[in-house]
């Protein structure tokens, strides 16, 4: 083990992940949030938000894949797509490869955020900012969302994980959900990334997949693995439709263009297959998820 | 963070896992190798050789579960079993519910190891050893391979990396895997264990691909997650035949009994389809393995 | 930095020791403390106690010869000698190597610790324990203190700090000095272990120095350094007459007996006056040490 | 403990430290070597050379005063002094407090080192680089020294351990203290800080010790304990005439101006004595050290 600078983050209080760092790009705090950008050796380039790492250069790819693909192709026709969250443009990048996208707003409340990412890891939205179908706004997505009259076809929730005293505790309860569904057209999708698929800590994958099934005649919990978080992850796919549509090579080729926003590096058809196939433990577990609701949201709690 | 005796696990000399550890039941070494059986509080008992994680209570079953059912129904009638490491006698034990099997040999060349196991990890073979069908060789792998006159159906190899110095360095190379071919009966299976599939440290996972696809005609990587490893991993399936054959619900039933050793926690027949699913970046780098051989064997170097 | 089983010791939340381990010798609690005896590579066999070092091997000569020494001469025929604490025996191994001692009297609450130390820390009492002057009662000092009729020439309180509901918070008041004060002949001396004595966490120093001057007409407060606690640390010395009486070498010489427990490697008569030389520093903070009472006890905070 | 951005120095392989960072200002690498200046939540303020912490807002004080004083005390009259390393500054501060100095000149190899420290660490200068007494010279100390006319009543060695490879390895040799020697005045004075005191490692210590005694008449080592190196720390002070000056109060007074550059907050004339008198056990160390000669150079390894 080298000495110097190293970026220390808990898993537990009963485990820790060190790593050596290469450089700083940035360190300090937004209104909302405590942000680092730094280069460790392990994953290169890497976002934490309140010390908790959220993406990392050697495989942001698998996750924001992971989280938009999915969604995107069980829509027959996606043109009109909403983000909440996902501050580092990563995620609006993927669903502008695309090509039936005609408009993607993403609604994230921390503007501190997303400028520092624009500037420290441009890497990451890699143009997606500048794209003529991009539309940011600032604000709390509960806001946007009670407020708005616009409809979406593909809706992708990209949020920290609710702690107490966050600021995403109300966007995973019953009656968010239920917003969220009257603002979906009606082949529409919803995406929720929901932490932890491991065998130990998978309880708001449970709930997030609990509580959806409240509000969606079907949702589908699939998962995957993400390098840089040192854990499987799950998400939660959930159709206003009880029927989620396929698509083949072809018609998936047609709607991909890799020219502009980089080459897919994790996603493909087969392998969507394999994301919805789960291991009997979490099974069992996502059966007796916790339903969250505003009177009593699920708080996580490491 | 809480103070007092960890356990830490250097991944790199940049990267470091750190575990509380709550008991320790043996900490030393035999012949081979360095031996901790210690209980960390994140993942429960664990066994660490040389320092590494090896399996751990909290999901030592998505391990051996992956590594052996995949090929036990790879093979149309597996009756005659051979397991090459394997110390801990759970690699063993998931070959016993399969209620095809009449024999079970493992050859690990650890007796002291095998020995601690059975004593201070019970819970692993879980009556394994005292099984009718099993018998246990103090020997080295090889060289039982190139001594033996037996034949088998499927043979599992659950060896640790090839560390330059170790005691694999042989067990992987393509002379090598041309004696197990020779062993194996018509319908033979081998699964070997390969390691890491995250993004980066793939290299020993393409390795061993690439040279049993020098021997055998049909090769199938897949890949799990195992959480206390902290990393995706990697498996190679290799078939004599040119075919896998296929397996219903109701075969599946039917050849494993969970009655004795357990029930299956993991792994499921759905669930197997999703592991032979890879991303885009393991086809890759997967195609570009380097050949093992034992004038030149492949070594890994964290 | 090497991977395997480490130490890990708090200082504050803000900073932490970290040590390799060789072995681990006992492990476990006793009623009242958290007890972990292990080898650890910087310091050789080390005593921890709550998770904080008490005494290791490398070092445990300079804390017990500093501790014992100062008071012992600073009596002019000591013979009756009363330890309170000092479980691991190594104070009462200084205070038998003066060939004036006729009776010494240790009292310890913690039985379990008191023979775990002699099991398997024998190199710490080296024998102590079975010299025909030696007296051990387990029991808590303040009730021994307060119903003894004997009479003592010098007092060694060697107590763990006064942690919030730890078993010595009684042990520094005032009230309790105010005993001991009664219970010591004309000339006695009473010596206090005093915690930190570095530029930021000294209160604890200062407190005592200052409760002890409630009741003593003479506190003299000296301090050196602890290798193996990684801090400057600080005693009182606390004495009935208005005077600290001079030793010359000659006198020294025949005093202490270094055939039976060992030669002294810390201590000299120089290194004595050298002890109570204190920095600026120190003698600012000093002079504002809090009063500890029995209704308002000093209670030390990391 | 808290997760985030820490500084883990190695003590050894088989020790670390470990300090939560709170600022960071800078971090990069100078011609000559690798240079952190950060706050950690411990010590405040402090820099680290070589992922080896320097001096710390907490008690640079401690180690510049007691390098500094005793040499300037044992001088009758000092007027002219050499600083050879010293980069932030403190040590040229503490020299100014003489109101006898009439000329410093202070030569530091790394001048973007003394340039950072100036930026960043203005406290520790204080203004001394401004003082009209103070000449800074760029360059190698060895080639000032052999190449100079002027001579020095007090010559202060500030430097780095010897390290293999590193800038400092012929700045401790009996052919350079002869240098140093020839450029003294008749009652000049030498001061050397020699590395930890501790009972394991001082070999550094007793190294120049040994070596300084083959050239100079009177050599006597001291000791503190510095709080943020968490260890005590040894200096050795050289004399061309075999007494040491003594000094009163009163002439002490005289002497230190404490208006322009700050109160001495650790040294006093009390102090002085004790820093001089040291443990059996350092005492038994001294007397065996090496002697560093160019033809074979004491090089440090921890």
């Amino acid at each position: 083990m080298k000495e110097g600078i190293w970026f220390i983050q808990k898993y537990t209080d009963n485990a820790t992940f060190q790593y050596l760092v290469k450089e700083i790009y940035f360190s300090g705090k937004t209104k909302y949030q405590k942000v680092d950008i730094v280069q460790v050796f392990l994953f290169g380039k890497s976002l934490f938000l309140d010390d908790k790492i959220q993406s990392a250069e050697v495989d942001e790819f698998v996750y924001h894949e992971a989280l938009v693909h999915p969604a995107m192709i069980a829509h027959p026709n996606p043109e009109k797509i909403l983000i909440i969250g996902g501050g580092e443009g990563a995620t609006l990048r993927e669903v502008l490869k695309h090509t039936t996208v005609k408009k993607a707003i993403m609604v994230d409340i921390d503007e501190e955020l997303v400028k520092l990412c624009a500037k420290h890891m441009p890497e990451w939205s890699n143009g997606a900012f500048e794209d003529s179908r991009t539309e940011v706004i600032f604000d709390d997505a509960r806001k946007f969302i009670e407020n708005t009259d616009q409809k979406f076809d593909v809706i992708i929730s990209d949020l920290t994980e609710p702690l107490e005293q966050g600021p995403s505790i109300y966007l995973f309860t019953r009656e968010f959900y239920k917003k969220i569904y009257n603002i979906l057209n009606e082949n529409g999708v919803l995406v929720v990334q929901s932490g932890s698929a491991d065998p130990y800590y998978n309880c708001f994958f449970a709930s997030v997949y609990k509580t959806l099934e409240e509000i969606f005649p079907l949702v589908k919990p699939y998962w995957t693995f993400i390098f840089s978080f040192n854990l499987p992850w799950g998400f939660n796919l959930a159709l206003k439709q009880n029927k989620k549509s396929d698509i083949n090579d072809e018609e998936f080729k047609r709607r991909i263009d890799e020219s502009k926003f980089g080459k897919l590096k994790f996603y493909n058809l087969e392998l969507d297959k394999g994301l919805f196939s789960l291991p009997n433990y979490l099974k069992e577990t996502l059966s007796k998820g916790k339903i969250s609701t505003d009177s009593k949201p699920f708080v996580w709690e490491a």
